[in-house]
């Protein structure tokens, strides 16, 4: 058949986790951790289905959990959500991205979104009938230039999506920009769309900043998070997101007819280890930290250039003084020839992307890292 | 904001499972088992769990639940889908319905689908910009008018969905509807949609006719299945579709932006389960003809018309004798004046459906099948 989305080919997580397999090479590139989740977790869903929670859920989540995501909210952002209203439960934070983005945008309406961004968003933008126009950021810092972002605004302008801690790019959106954010778009009906899912691994000393604590913002943002990332478990599939009830309404109607509802038994799972454990998501940063650190101190007599990574579990490597290629063509390379695999930056850019960077997945084991680093050093 | 599905509410079950709860009424109303799923099963989730199984499973599905799945399918329809290319585990039927409707479904195309049509087909389409053609089906029979089909095929058709065993009216396509349908559309590109969810809980002689069984058909089709019908586990959310290798590339381009992928331990669980004990499916239909028959029998002394139910696990009931009240005012008057919540039809339908018919759902122990037949014999 004809296809809607014929420029689109496999995700380039599967496709590099595929080579890397067939390789046998170290996968530092799709992200997810190579050691296990909390073991009280593990035995709340072993508890949960042998206790026979193990029909639908409500649509809308299990309401232990969404009261635990009410209090932490409120504990880290100084204001709480409405249980009942505001927080929706998804398949994960891409289905709250994917139901977000069809919730919101209309044929012709435009989105604005930050490049490198997260491969997810324009898929699900065109299906909608938006368009897309993205800001190209440029490293190292990746910041946001206000001026350009206000001149982007149009009276079509529906949607900002935009994602802190940044993957892949391991910085960090400030409470500033939320204010310069807010300050462009107040005045409109503009909606932001604001990825979280590293909410937790965030090493800055002020912490994340998140949508939810800006004031003004919050009253138009849908944010998203996920516990994947946070409890080492990126394959129980559980995200959720937050949002005014007047938007959540919308969500919801998509979420209904996308998935219904969650996995049960791994939602009040969820719901007793945020709970019983709190120290597990406030020791994220230093957990997450010390494995940042072990992979960049190990890379130091390498030839690569790391860049600071302030946040999620990636940094970024620059390889100008080890090839030429370009960024896809080396990681290829890179998992045929060195064993290790790693995810280009350009496939997240609409522009060219000439930067010589790659990103790593450090969120493994110390050996894993150690073998990682020693085929790196070599090159 | 503006919404996207400006009529569209909350979806019927959750609705009746709301008032159902609210006034603690006995809830025939959603479809799902007041029992449990397999030991077996549910060991297995656990083993996978303890044993670290829990990070991102492929897009496409673990492989030994894609090759069960193939496996099952050859044994019973008599063709192998192929593993890699023709088989994709999503979250839940649900999830593969929508991403199936929003892979084909392109602005102005047409599709077909037959009233009573389950809810969720209708927003897909809606979403995707399609344009749907409600064929009207009448009871008790609920069976296709040929003629009429192809009266409303144009150029711009693109899809026809349909489902069977049928929700809610609990009736069959036959070998020859399929073969109907074949002749109508074969000359022209338009794809099926056939949501089989209910697969094994068929209750006829010759046995459930699948679009799989049909080696025309089969090169056009999505077929939708489910394993939360299957073994008792509404709740775990992990579906599967069938398409030849060129539709499930389109399926997989929306999956993989629409969820990406689906529990982990569960699918392996669930290959486990397959493979294990086959015997578990097969003896489904005798399982719910026992259920069907003992609320059927329980409610033979009521005013209760009682249709015959083929498959699902639902039976339609006529009131009439009882009152006039239409169909959404008299679930709600039996949900808070009898104590049994029930489904009415017309949420399913575009055109006025003027019949007095309730589903029930028998997915129940004997003693809540009793408790509500006597409740309802009262009336
Ligand atoms: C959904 S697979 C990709 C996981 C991830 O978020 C990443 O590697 O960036
Ligand atoms: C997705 S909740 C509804 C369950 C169901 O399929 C039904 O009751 O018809």
């Amino acid at each position: 058949p004809q296809s809607k989305l014929p420029q689109l080919g496999t995700t380039i997580f599967t496709q590099m986790s595929a080579l890397a397999q067939q390789h046998q090479a170290i996968n530092l590139s799709q992200g997810f951790p190579d050691f296990d989740g909390p073991d009280y977790l593990k035995s709340r869903l072993a508890y949960h289905v042998s206790q026979g929670a193990n029909q639908y859920a409500p649509m809308t989540g299990v309401v232990p959990l969404r009261a635990a995501i009410a209090d932490k909210t409120e504990q880290i952002y100084g204001w709480r959500p409405d249980t009942d209203s505001e927080i929706t439960v998804t398949a994960g934070a891409t289905e709250a991205l994917f139901a977000a983005i069809s919730a919101l945008v209309r044929p012709g309406d435009e989105v604005i979104c930050f490049d490198p961004s997260y491969d997810s968003y324009a898929p699900a933008v065109e299906l909608a009938g938006g368009v897309l126009r993205r800001i190209a950021l440029q490293p190292p810092a990746f910041s946001v230039d206000w001026p350009l972002f206000r001149s982007q605004l149009s009276t079509r302008t529906r949607l900002v999506i935009l994602n802190t801690p940044h993957n892949p790019t391991a910085t960090l959106w400030q409470a500033d920009d939320f204010e310069q954010l807010w300050q462009a778009i107040a005045e409109q009906e503009i909606y932001v769309l604001s990825d979280e899912v590293y909410e937790h691994i965030c090493f800055a000393d002020q912490g994340h900043a998140s949508v939810l604590a800006h004031a003004g913002l919050r009253q138009r943002a849908i944010a998203v998070s996920s516990f994947g990332k946070t409890y080492h478990m990126t394959g129980w599939k559980i995200g959720y997101c937050i949002a005014p009830a007047v938007l959540s309404a919308e969500v919801r109607k998509i979420h209904q007819y996308l998935t219904f509802s969650v996995n049960t038994p791994a939602q009040l799972a969820l719901a007793d280890m945020l709970r019983a454990e709190p120290e597990h998501w406030q020791q994220l940063p230093d957990f997450y930290r010390q494995r940042r650190d072990h992979l960049a101190r190990a890379l130091a007599t390498s030839r690569f250039e790391i860049l600071p990574s302030q946040g999620t579990y990636f940094l970024l490597a620059d390889y100008s003084a080890i090839s030429s290629l370009n960024d896809v063509e080396f990681c290829q390379w890179l998992t045929i020839n060195a064993g290790v695999a790693a995810i280009p930056l350009s496939v997240f850019c609409a522009d060219p992307f000439p930067h010589k960077l790659i990103r790593l997945c450090f969120a493994k084991q110390n050996a894993t890292l150690d073998a990682a680093a020693e085929r790196l050093c070599r090159l």
